[in-house]
């Protein structure tokens, strides 16, 4: 593949939170699941399980529960991630999540599907793990809602979606000591 | 982009640990920087700060601490991640840093580019936080080494490095109940 268009693909993700009607085709989920089956992780753990949601009603019901997922109401589908819990691990699970949803969401865009990052909060935990069945002592914080992106869409937080220069982000340690460029 | 293309693209990210001798271009290397600034954050925190770091002296230091950041002595550069540290948004901050991590790797591998992540354990978080003059109370566990893969560099892991087929990694719920397909 061009390097160019990878990176152009790559910066190019945006989190849509709107989304017009149509269902994710077969072959679009079965890429997105794939892709997140070959995240990296430490020690090869793959400490994940992932379950897909579909059915309108689990979807609305996830977009109730406390927390930061509300967009998953709308969506064609959701997955969940549900990650080992165990404490031992927390961190490597918290990282290994982030990573996996960052392939969920470009694997999307790479169909043309647009989506968004959520989490449950509070007690929206709890409720989210009842709704889907997970055991307790598992870890469940985030869905990623996917759909077709609404014709009004905007990137979630309009006028907040800039991002800071380069400059403000990066240090070059080269000279011996941390320098700002 | 080409759908197929960029699925194949996502899909064989590798970690490689063992790297050639050549350093990293400018330009890789201002993409892989742009690529890790436009990582989505919840609420537009963008809390990190990059340093990228290519002395020679440096990577062999990152490499030397107490941890899982070995491959980093051996690497042409390394991507230092560094969060806010504030304890109110850990978990966030960890999610956001597995975001990062996996954009500085693809786009990376755009370039052609391997990479692997390593983390810093124990003593040698503070004793990184020194090499790079980072301020104790940011957080800093994650390097992603970055080189031109050596001839006989395996994926990390070889004879691990297979994965959990996609039955045992997903479930799909569709009929009122989760239910493995």
């Amino acid at each position: 593949m061009n390097t160019a268009d990878a990176i152009t693909f790559l910066r190019r993700l945006r989190a849509i939170r709107q989304f017009r009607a149509g269902a994710i085709p077969a072959a679009a989920r079965d890429d997105i699941l794939d892709v997140a089956r070959w995240t990296g992780t430490a020690k090869n753990r793959q400490a994940w399980e992932l379950v897909w949601i579909e059915r309108p009603e689990t979807l609305r019901a996830v977009g109730a529960v406390e927390g930061y997922a509300k967009h998953v109401a709308g969506a064609a589908a959701a997955v969940a991630i549900v990650m080992s819990g165990d404490v031992v691990w927390e961190e490597q699970d918290v990282f290994d999540e982030g990573r996996l949803s960052e392939r969920i969401m470009l694997a999307a865009a790479a169909h043309g599907i647009a989506g968004c990052v959520g989490w449950v909060d509070g007690d929206g935990i709890e409720a989210a793990k009842q709704l889907l069945g997970i055991p307790r002592e598992k870890r469940l914080r985030t869905f990623v809602s996917l759909g077709y992106a609404a014709e009004q869409a905007q990137p979630a937080r309009p006028g907040h979606g800039g991002r800071k220069p380069l400059a403000e982000l990066v240090s070059y340690e080269r000279y011996g000591r941390q320098s700002r460029s």
